[in-house]
């Protein structure tokens, strides 16, 4: 094997699929990237048998060469020197060349690396997704969807299913559900694809694959497809092949969590009452549940409060848009809370509370397909 | 204790303070950090002992008013949440008020914290330094001393001493010295003021002291007043006060370690050597000592080269602007090298070997007052 590539082309690549390796796996050969050069261009791959990442570098694009003097063949590189590496050779054109005895060299300038190679018929073949039916999401769309989902999963191995995202067909629309069982992150997205091509009705994503999607997956327009089994998801996009397992068993159903009518319910500035929650809860830090209060006052605005006995108190008076219902005193996270607004891009916010005991609901003023609620504290 | 101040300018000075604060401190009062109003402005002291360190703000300066509403005293305030709270407040304002009770409110817009104070008489007095004896240097020619010397300071307790910068004064030259016993930094400066007048012969200053000091001090050319007594010395700008402990103890004499003679002398790009031993240290990050080789080679160029035996090989040829002298086959670690090199400004930079086995020398070819020596490897 041999080719010569520019570098910042190669290590983009190499930066979206070294996310996939990790140096602690039960397989040995995983802890490399494999490189595997064709007529066509270049695919690096990385995998740690739960994410596994293909990023294909072509040998031109849009009149631009990225690679030349391929010669085809295929090799396996620890993936803890290979990114470095590439990030400092002193010129742009980097050669990397394997013989049959698994060494590796790679030259760029007057510098030359020589590195033990593995076998790459040695590297798990990906596996292969035998379902034809997919669908497409633009990435900033599905980025977003993400980012307001999956900051509300689980970390915790006692229930592995919650520390997946669900995602579930109904009435032309994707549901998106993530909760940790304290709180929720709800979104849905309408999908024109007919319902029976999408090729599933429900299914558990990894939050760690999602999350890794999401740095991978560029801020644009540009389709992603995405193509499910049983046990599978793989979502690709024009150069990228990211494959992911799902998680296996029934997501409970959360729609009956969902509160359907509401006592006490407000309009707030969405960054107001989050710097608010911030500061009440500087103090409440090293309590166990970081909990700020919030109560209604005669006067139409909030007092947010939060009171960590050997540090001292935090009061504050926070303006309310609208205000309607009944008088609140209630109590809960302030990291669920922030948490819950730093993913809201909408000016202002709807609360709708049930009683001091109930959980509530956020949501954006002008967007009704996204959902976050939270379980209050007991305090009074 | 009152006072209205602008957020910006207290929480630029809480910063500079706070580097003295430690949360690990035999002396509870010492986690805290000392607020003192008086008539003419606030004052901030934090200390860990070794170090300590007053910040002033006046009530106006150059027109602009930084305090009002002044009504002396003094408390202390828990400095592990009052720098938060201050960078966190929705106001430019910020109003601090202590009762006699020790407790502490801070408002801000509808903001208002109240927190547990100590008792500012229960905070240690600061040494006092009897000197009148005092010397100047502009704060960015003492950064650059700092800067040059201080990373050469051994981290090992073993000998305290080698913890600290030896400052001494010789032939109107103040002489700052860093060594770990197997690498050495040394600069000399002029100094114009009467050398009886400097009040001191011979200190050692801790090398946490100094760095801290670097992060403080602002990058202009205002003089920093130098005070030295036995055991203590102070820097003194406009509004800082930062005094450190001395470390006890006769630093050794280093300059029998530097080679008078050379064997081998070159000339080469500063950068261009950094980047090439960065390279050939990215394999050798596992070994113990991170070694790299360098040969002459009879092109007049070097070999710069590196072996893992696990991992794999690096070398890489350097062009060098002049070389005279014997061949040499030297080995040295590659960090002790970047770490001489990157503190070096000059675009290019002379070393002198005296054989394989003797400590080498690397100066700026325009500043003969600057020296890094390293000792090599033996592994020929």
């Amino acid at each position: 094997m041999k080719f010569v590539i520019q570098r910042d082309r190669l290590l983009a690549s190499i930066q979206d699929v070294v996310k996939a390796i990790s140096s602690r796996t039960a397989i040995p050969i995983l802890t490399g990237m494999k490189i595997e050069a064709k007529e066509d261009g270049i695919t690096l791959t990385g995998s740690d048998s739960d994410i596994s990442i293909e990023s294909f570098i072509p040998k031109e694009e849009d009149g631009i060469v990225y690679v030349e003097q391929i010669e085809p063949g295929s090799i396996v590189l620890q993936a803890k020197y290979f990114p470095e590496i590439v990030r400092k050779v002193p010129m742009n054109a980097v050669e990397i060349e394997s013989d049959t005895q698994l060494n590796v060299t790679i030259r760029s300038g007057s510098a030359e690396f020589k590195l033990n190679g593995q076998d790459a018929d040695e590297y798990p073949q990906l596996p292969k997704l035998h379902s034809e039916d997919s669908f497409e999401l633009p990435a900033d769309l599905l980025k977003n969807v993400i980012k307001e989902t999956v900051f509300a999963v689980s970390t915790q191995e006692t229930r592995p299913l919650l520390t997946g995202v669900n995602v579930r067909v109904q009435d032309d629309q994707l549901h998106f559900v993530a909760t940790d069982s304290h709180r929720l992150a709800s979104r849905q997205i309408p999908v024109s694809t007919n319902e029976a091509a999408l090729g599933f009705q429900n299914v558990v994503i990894p939050g760690k694959s999602l999350t890794e999607l999401n740095k991978i997956l560029d801020e644009n327009q540009d389709p992603v497809e995405i193509r499910i089994t049983n046990n599978q998801i793989l979502f690709r996009t024009k150069h990228l092949y990211f494959l992911s397992r799902l998680l296996e068993g029934n997501y409970p159903d959360t729609s009956r969590l969902i509160p359907t009518e509401s006592k006490t319910s407000l309009r707030i500035d969405t960054k107001e009452l989050l710097r608010s929650i911030d500061r009440a809860s500087l103090l409440a830090k090293e309590n166990r549940n970081n909990v700020v209060k919030l109560i209604t006052q005669d006067s139409g605005q909030l007092e947010i409060s939060s009171n960590s006995p050997e540090v001292g108190r935090v009061v504050e008076e926070v303006t309310v848009q609208e205000i309607s219902g009944e008088e609140l005193r209630i109590s809960f996270s302030a990291k669920y809370m922030m948490d819950a607004l730093k993913v809201i891009e909408s000016e202002q916010v709807k609360i709708e509370f049930t009683g001091a005991m109930r959980p509530f609901l956020i949501r954006p003023t002008d967007d009704e397909d996204l959902m976050q609620l939270i379980t209050p504290v007991r305090t009074y």
